[in-house]
């Protein structure tokens, strides 16, 4: 990691704050090329959408989406032990080696959309065993744990307010590094056992809306885990009281580690002009905190798909985004970002690749509009 | 072109009749492994759904999707003249060429896929040019032109009943040489001016819907062609009375030669259990008709997206089909098949590529639920 870049947060938000709207200049650039490209004008819809955002994010109409990376940001939660999840702790850091080791789905999708994969532990409980096998496929783990997990929130803050500006501070450090390698584009992931429960606190404490509203099932609870979760978070919420307007208070108060340093790559990902891809629920409540932090950040990043965590929709509402999927997927660890990244990537291929009405010798739209004759 | 297989309409029906249900054997197969690989299970959503409904409609738990085809049936429309369309009917013949020059999205999208693409002349009305550039990219193309283009069905049928058969053959002589070239997976795309006001035409007779409740604006027209488009197909559902019960007369009267191509295609591919992506509106319509002449073709196929083509929301209604993607295409050319396709490798490269929960020595859910220790 590059320590001593600047890198911190509120270097980071003057700089969002004085990019200003998204380029139009470049956005039309793009416009008027797709409209060249051998299609009826804006018949690729979304993808189309698509290149624009690109360059308005970029303010470059064309800009290259060759370099990509997944960062996948880990961390354990002390609320675990209130039995929210159907699965242990343990497997948090069990699932980091299965990222180093090149098992999980994120580890398949992510080679699929040409992305390297960065797993970070930013608060991860356990220790992190050797992977069994590497391969090419495995993720480069970056040890930057601030705390073994949080604390039991519903007990007291998850963390000190000091804490989760360090773990903002991990995600910008990470965000900063992949810029300086070249990495043009880049997808958000988490792993986090109990990671829900806290993402939904604070979407709860961010939208006004009640903690059932935002809490779903997870990894797959059955109806007491359920009742169990949507309790721990009331009880999270009241024990903490956290301000919404403060979303650093919020991360602190009812958030998690991983969470933190995601705000970070988001923010530091819309600072560096660098096209970002959420992932589902988890990332989605990052964005919420960094769209808090800097409202700019909600036209400057790509919402990948629509989980089936309630809150999710809850999330991409407040935002002002439509997700590209709608695949009922609630894997978290990027999984959703990386399918996104493949639609991007077809995006610019055929922003590339294809023929102009001209070199093709194609005929465009009937001038004046179309003309039919009279039928008796 | 193989001739002389035994690929007629008849043989094919009986085939598919003969099929049954989807391989219910095959599919628990499916399950049983995806529930193996180190996520909680279902959290791939729809990808562990497609998964299941590949090994359902081949027959195997884990068939390969290695070798991909997608097939675009190009025609003509009579009723174009009566000026229904943005853009002159010269269009479809220069897209072949640009096809064949590998220009188009369809190349792009194809190859993004890792599909061959092979386009089929089943009724072009003009001379196809030789394209300007070949390159790796380029489509191969079938000439199988059945007539040059379809008559006005204002006037009276677009064509014969034998016309109709011949080109429903075509489709059928199409796949079956894909299966015997070892073919595992095929998408199917469309190319013909005016050809959206053929499918609405098919899908209004079909589904008893007005055409006004099924007509879009295809490549993009304005409010006077629109209602010249809607009046136009009321008159040839007038002057032609098609029986919505006869879906070769249907396919004859107020269909096209590219759209009966795809029939056969479909038909052909189900009934070799070979898994068939369809695409937007043209194709969707073409399932509709297959799904006429044999029931269980609705189950067997897969709708890529759903398209802006109000028309084609309802076919995928009628069909029972939930589309992959929903992302306002409304290009044809198997773009949104091509697309798809993306997702179902990444589909089958998760349920190859993903390790074991035993392989990662990574921990299973609770026993018996989860605990929560009591809070105070």
């Amino acid at each position: 990691m590059t320590v001593g870049v600047a890198a911190n947060l509120d270097v980071t938000l003057s700089a969002i704050a004085e990019l200003g709207a998204l380029d139009q200049e470049a956005m039309a650039g793009a416009r008027d090329h797709l409209d060249g490209l051998t299609k009826p004008p804006g018949s690729l819809g979304r993808l189309e959408e698509l290149t624009v955002a690109l360059a308005g994010i970029t303010g470059r109409s064309g800009p290259s989406m060759a370099r990509r990376a997944i960062v996948v940001a880990a961390g354990d939660h002390g609320v675990a032990r209130r039995g929210v999840s159907a699965y242990p702790s343990d497997v948090t850091a069990q699932m980091i080696a299965n990222f180093v080791g090149g098992g999980a789905a994120i580890n398949v999708l992510a080679e699929g959309a040409g992305a390297s994969l960065t797993v970070v532990d930013v608060g991860v409980a356990g220790q992190i065993a050797a992977p069994l096998s590497g391969g090419e496929r495995g993720g480069r783990l970056i040890r930057a744990r601030i705390r073994p997990g949080t604390a039991d929130m519903t007990q007291g803050p998850a963390m000190t307010r000091a804490e989760a500006l360090g773990s903002i501070d991990v995600g910008l450090e990470i965000v900063a590094d992949l810029r300086a390698s070249g990495v043009e584009l880049v997808g958000i992931g988490d792993m986090g056992i109990g990671n829900t429960t806290a993402a939904s606190a604070i979407v709860a404490v961010l939208t006004g809306r009640t903690p059932a509203a935002v809490t779903g099932r997870g990894t797959g609870i059955d109806d007491a885990t359920y009742g169990r979760k949507v309790a721990v978070i009331e009880r999270a919420i009241a024990r903490n009281a956290p301000d919404p307007t403060d979303p650093v208070g919020v991360l602190a108060t009812v958030g998690g580690l991983e969470i933190g340093a995601l705000v970070g790559v988001i923010l530091g990902a819309v600072a560096g002009r660098m096209p970002l891809v959420l992932d589902g629920f988890i990332t989605g409540a990052a964005a919420l905190l960094a769209a808090g932090l800097a409202p700019r950040v909600a036209e400057r990043v790509i919402a990948a798909h629509r989980s089936v965590e309630p809150g999710h929709a809850v999330v991409l509402d407040r935002l002002g985004l439509r997700p590209l999927l709608d695949l009922d997927l609630r894997l978290g660890e990027g999984t959703g970002a990386a399918l996104a990244i493949g639609l991007i990537d077809a995006a610019v291929r055929l922003r590339d690749g294809m023929a102009t009405f001209e070199s093709a010798a194609v005929s465009g739209p009937v001038e004046g509009g179309a003309q039919g004759e009279p039928s008796s």
